[in-house]
Parts: C-alpha cells; sequence; structure tokens
C-alpha cells in the first residue's frame, strides 16, 4: 500500500518581479515537511524573474504581420511567439505550435497572456525554468533546513488527445524519470519498455488541486519522499526528447 | 486550499479470466467511501474479460513477417499488433506505434507482454475501456451502494516528451474533461484555452502511488468527489482527438 497527498496552498499574494518566491511559500505554508515536493505553476515564477513583454513594446516583424494575419492573431503577440521559438512545427486553424529554446514543443511557444497583471502584458516561460527550480530549492533549504524537491509546471496540450495536462518544465531535487526497462514484472519476465515521465505525473495530479481561477500557484505533494533527491539531478531537460529521436516533429 | 489523495489498493489475488473485478476489489477495500474514484489498471480488466492471445494460436501474414523482419520483432506478435490497428502511424527503430481500432494512437497498439501469466500470451487492450468502466462501476454501485467513478488506466508514450504517463483509456461516472475555455481567470481576462484532461490528470497520479512491478493494479483516489457525477458520462472516448482535428498524424 504506497500513496500521495497533493495539496494546494493558499494565502499566496499576488507575486511581483523580483520577490523571493521561497519566503513568499515559506510564509503561507508555515512548516513544510521534509520530502515534501513544492510544486509552483510557471507563471508566478515567470513574474517574480520578470519574465514578461509589454505588447506596446513590440515591434512586429514581417513574418509576424504575415503570419499573424494568416491566423487571426496580434503581429505583436505573434511576434514575442516567434522571439521565444527555435522553430514553428506548425502554425493551422489558429494555432501555432512551437518548439522553444528549452525544447519544449507547446502552443505559442508558452507565451501567455492569462493571468498577467496588466492586460498588455504577455507572460513568457523562465528563460531556464531548472535554473529557477533549482535556485528556489536552494532558496527553500535556506529558510526551513528541509531537503524538498521543486517543480515548475504548465498546461501543455498533446498530440493525438484533446485537453491539456501539467507537465514539468522545471524541476531540481526529484529524478525526472524512473527507468524501469529492463527488470522484471511480479512473473519474473522483462517488462515492456516502462520508462516514467515521474515530474509530469506530478505535475499532472497537482492541476487537480487547484481551481484554474484560484490564486493557488503553489502545490505541496508528500508521500513520495523516495523519489526526492539530495542533488538537484539532470531537471526536466531530460524530459524533453531529442528532435533527432522524435518520430513526430 | 484542495488536494486530493492516491492510494494503491493492496491484498488483490492475481486476475484470471471470467472474475468480478468489483468482487476483487470491494474484497480487498473493505468500504470504499461515496465519491472515490476507482482506477483500475488496464491489464486486469484485459484478463477478467479474456481479451489475451497465445502467440502458438497466430499465424503471421505476410505483412506481419515483413515488419517484424524490419523491425526485429516476432512476426506473431506483431501481427496481433497488427489485427488491433486501424493503421499504423510509424514503424521505426523497432517500435511500432498504432492508431488502435478506439483511436488510440500508442506503441504496438497497447498490445503488451508483460504481466502475462504465461510466457506465450499478449495482453490486448479492452475491445470498449468506457463500457468496462461502465460494467464495474454498475457492480460496485450493486455491492457498496455508493456513487463511485471508474477510471481504467494504461501507460502510453508521448510525442516530443521522454518517459511514459499513465492515461485514462476508459472511464464512468466522471467528466473527462473540465472545460475552462472562456471562463475568466482571476483578474477577469478571459483564460487561455484551458481544457484540462481531468481523467488523465488522475491516471498519471496513481502510477505514482504503485511500484510497477507490484500485484497492485488498483488505486482508489479521494479529494476530488466534485467531479463524480452520478450519470455514467461520455467516457474516456472523449480524450481521442479525431485525426481529421489532429496536427500530428
Amino acid at each position: 500500500m504506497g500513496g500521495l497527498s497533493v495539496l494546494s496552498l493558499s494565502g499566496l499574494p499576488e507575486v511581483g518581479q523580483g520577490e523571493n518566491l521561497a519566503q513568499l511559500i515559506v510564509g503561507a505554508a508555515g512548516t513544510i515537511a521534509d520530502g515534501t515536493i513544492v510544486a509552483i505553476a510557471q507563471k508566478i515564477v515567470s513574474k517574480a524573474e520578470g519574465a514578461v513583454v509589454r505588447l506596446a513594446d513590440v515591434t512586429p516583424s514581417a513574418r509576424a504581420l504575415a503570419l499573424g494575419e494568416r491566423q487571426g492573431k496580434d503581429p505583436r503577440a505573434v511576434q514575442v511567439v516567434l522571439d521565444q521559438s527555435a522553430r514553428v512545427i506548425r502554425a493551422e486553424r489558429g494555432v501555432i505550435i512551437c518548439e522553444t529554446h528549452h525544447g519544449f514543443v507547446c502552443a505559442n511557444a508558452g507565451v501567455d497572456a492569462s493571468n498577467a497583471v496588466e492586460s498588455d502584458t504577455l507572460i513568457l516561460l523562465p528563460r531556464d525554468p531548472d535554473e529557477s527550480a533549482r535556485q528556489i530549492r536552494a532558496n527553500l533549504r535556506a529558510l526551513t533546513g528541509k531537503n524538498l524537491a521543486v517543480l515548475i509546471t504548465d498546461s501543455f496540450g498533446r498530440a493525438w488527445r484533446n485537453g491539456q495536462l501539467d507537465i514539468a518544465i522545471g524541476c531540481a531535487g526529484i529524478a525526472p524519470l524512473d527507468d524501469w526497462r529492463g527488470r522484471v514484472d511480479s512473473f519474473g519476465r522483462e517488462l515492456r519498455a516502462t520508462w516514467l515521465a515521474t515530474v509530469d505525473g506530478i505535475a499532472a495530479a497537482t492541476e487537480l488541486a487547484r481551481a484554474k481561477d484560484s490564486r493557488e500557484p503553489v502545490v505541496l505533494v508528500s508521500g513520495l519522499e523516495r523519489l526526492v533527491t539530495s542533488e538537484d539531478g539532470p531537471g526536466a531537460r531530460a524530459l524533453v526528447r531529442a528532435a533527432s529521436e522524435d518520430l513526430f516533429r
């Protein structure tokens, strides 16, 4: 009998640029038990890091003007999406699927207007979400003395299936993948390729613990202490499949 | 502050063809609280339904012989995969990605040799996992008098990202998707297209509650009673994106 519990954290204030998220989280949570996984929605990480762009400051390129025209989008917003992209993978039916500079494949390169404080502001993904997770983890350790893991999560669509799931775009202090390939099942036979995206599974669960319109961007996961490591580990970068190994790009 | 708890169920016996899963689950769990989500790994549903094939009974077609040769697989196993597929989407590097008759896109059409009782046996996906979920739910209701939701889960790979996640291939008594599109965020602005694959998020969490080599194919999820419905609902079929709407097939 194993299990986990997933609890959203209430009482976090609105996050502005330059704020110390670890301090806000500890302030709202009080004590956090050793081995807790602290999952933080990307938006507040980006806001704290100032990863935002004002549309008024953007001059669209000819490419952004053409793409915005074809896809029915503000060309300035399209320019921001292009700036965040290594390449555009699909642009159809008003959807622009990009490969970000991190290697994530997602709509609009993860650029988001919702939950921005000013209505002409776009929120970008953190420049290096694994580094963001490592810094927040170090700050949490300094404040609490506890060994915690940190996930940074965002909602991504999927190929083939309707609906979005939260995934981990950054992590520290946890093994992002649990590799059972080559291990045997309960009958002693080798398991089918089984390579669990542990941190994506945790991220998916965090979304269930909060309402999308609530101000609960932080979720605490307990019961998975076995997955929490002393070192920061490889980060969510390990979940990015190289384009050369991807059958669907 | 919201949350959920995810607990794997111990004490289930090995499941054979024709067995009543609801009875086995209630026997192992004792009482189950109203509004609990009962997530069941596909393998025991398939075993109970007799959705298995003996390799010795399979005669590979010319296509299966050729594909098996190219991909280094037993042509009889390839024949079983082809029989379960509406079409083969990719066949490269020893991986055969199929669209199943249900519309699922996954490796080997979900056909699996691991956790089979006999080593020459392949386990297929249930013929209609939503119907399987509805039947198990009705049996659970008859045994317990409780309004429960049932998920049937399996581990699928993803495009673009390493590692697998459990998803819901069947469900009953729960809304499979939570549609926030058009609703406004906490600042009154319209949310980015937000259409949560609720049952996939729950399925992803169940995998974290058990060890892959354990005999704990059933996981009980509480705290999400708000998602449990009186009617069976549309099932996991609602998560299957039509090929005509899919940019990646």
